[in-house]
């Protein structure tokens, strides 16, 4: 608390960073990044864009960009906004559509984001409980006062609501938007995309940094109804004209273009993570179903504390949520193949020494 | 108006975004971008950084970045904040130290965000009228009940308020933030960052837009006390955690660091600028002292909307405000010397032209 200080900033809190250890031997799996570079075209893309622009303003509404993700989702550029990675499409999003007198709703296990942004503009909330499965209650999403917000696949439990249940939350909120936070729908069934046509009060958010491994470009997106994207535009225009820029426009268009090099990728990860889910099962993890490029598990005999610490130790980085309910279960991002063996050995000696004392 | 856009939606009005036309014939002249380009440095660090590491996260905190801002103003690191652009960086601001109670004082004429931003965040505002000769009355500013905000250089005046004259705003404000937006400062004689160690209320906002060729990058940031600074990223770590991408951290580090090409870019502009004035001047204009990169100029005898248009149509874009007090005046950005050689050319026709009828 500082005298200069405004009610905005005393209504934040501190915010304790995440790990980042510099060891580039370090196995780091604990942010959900993709093993994988991005497509080879990417790079091609920023180098042109590098001769001779940098001292141009970008353009502050990315058409190429946005038409894009338009031609990828099979939608028009007017149902496309974009922003400095879905965090700040997130941000934007509260400050368009949810309201400081009518409470919004997500769950209680979630992107630890969503309490932050509503203390941040001040947005009452309530909180959905997960079953105890770890799946959402859809019905308890119904008839909310301010708005819906969640991810599918939820994070960090990795699981996946259908579209038919995302579908009754929608139609049970005909007045208020509902957004549907898809970071990690390319490693999952469907995407709510194909619904934003049905409801107008749908909005879904998504991002270049897990499946076409952006996260250190930061684009973000939103598609919806054109009146969604208008007020996210003007929101975006009273902040900040100009929140994209040229290398991010230019390597984010590259891998929306190269569909090849994404399929490639996305099924990579997914076969690495079906294997994974497996061989954990075998060693006596329970993993739930995951549909993310991470898995969410816990071990029947030894605490998930004490299996990070261990591996942290060995040059290996999960990550461990210190919250009740969760604090059991470990989120393991998919790496390559190698580096999952790696985890898998490491865990392997961890429980073998275990069960020998 | 719709029933799914919020309040803050409701404050803020439909941008219209600036001219951008997109022929490369055309001489750019009105958004004071920088006519050379960023060092050759920026570009190297730049290809450096795309090499295996687009898919890993930015660091959320800029540390390489904020220390080479640190060294070339000679503070400290916990004095330095950087974002996404410093139009970021002034939102973060107005959400960190202004309020919705206690109105905030600028100039009637200046950088035409402050209003919006003080819309967007219901943030009350007192104009400060200019003097007849465009100059700001410091006097004007003091005891403000909720803060200040003016830019030095001002925009789109050029004129620059004596560093003595800010100390006595900052004095007569003890208990408000006094931020003073330097956009343009490295044309000028000097920046108030120099009075930061003495003043607790005082914060600089500057950018790599300009005098760093980077306006395609998107580098802001923001040097005051570290009490100032926690409340900047405590608003930022809230909003979205890595505003600042991987290739903007490497290529404005990479600025920073190349004093030497920096140190002459800024001479040629301010040579050209000169140059460009006295000429100016020759032909009949009236011009303001211009401390920036840009010059505020009318004709005694031509309309500036004329002038602006019969230049536009020659391919030439320079900034006309239709706005009172400032109609009759073009913002014409200072470009390369050939650029000005055909600009006066082509001004010299126009006016000739008319002399004759």
């Amino acid at each position: 608390m500082n005298k200069f200080w405004s009610e905005m900033v005393n209504r934040t809190e501190p915010y304790v960073p995440g790990e980042q250890l510099n060891d580039p031997d370090i196995i780091k799996l604990n942010t959900n990044e993709n093993p994988y570079p991005p497509s080879p075209r990417v790079k091609e893309a920023i180098v042109e864009e590098l001769d001779g622009k940098l001292r141009l303003y970008p353009s502050p509404t990315a058409d190429g960009l946005r038409l894009a993700i338009a031609d990828t989702y099979d939608v028009s550029p007017d149902e496309v906004f974009v922003g400095n990675g879905s965090d700040e499409v997130l941000a934007f999003s509260f400050m368009a559509f949810f309201h400081p007198d009518k409470p919004i709703r997500f769950p209680n296990i979630t992107y630890s984001f969503y309490p932050v942004y509503a203390k941040l503009f001040n947005i009452p909330y309530e909180i959905v409980r997960v079953n105890g499965d770890f799946t959402l209650p859809a019905e308890s999403f119904f008839g909310s006062e301010g708005g819906v917000i969640m991810p599918n696949p939820n994070a960090p439990t990795s699981l996946y609501m259908e579209l038919s249940s995302i579908e009754t939350i929608l139609v049970n909120n005909p007045d208020r938007v509902v957004i549907i936070d898809e970071a990690y729908i390319d490693f999952a069934t469907a995407s709510a995309v194909e619904l934003v046509r049905l409801y107008e009060n749908l909005l879904v958010i998504q991002t270049t940094s897990k499946s076409r491994s952006l996260a250190g470009m930061r684009v973000g997106y939103a598609i919806g109804h054109p009146d969604l994207i208008e007020a996210l535009v003007r929101i975006k225009d009273s902040f900040n004209s100009y929140t994209v820029d040229r290398l991010a426009i230019a390597g984010a268009t590259a891998a929306f273009k190269d569909r090849e090099y994404f399929n490639s990728t996305v099924l990579k990860i997914t076969a690495t993570r079906n294997r994974l889910i497996h061989t954990l099962k075998e060693m006596g993890f329970h993993v739930l179903p995951s549909q993310a490029n991470f898995v969410f598990a816990k071990h029947t005999d030894k605490a998930a504390a004490e299996i990070y610490v261990e591996l942290k130790n060995a040059g290996i980085l999960v990550r461990h949520f210190n919250q009740p309910e969760i604090d059991n279960y470990l989120r393991i991002s998919v790496g390559t193949d190698e580096q999952m063996d790696s985890l898998l050995r490491k865990l392997e000696q961890l429980l073998a020494v275990d069960s020998h004392i």
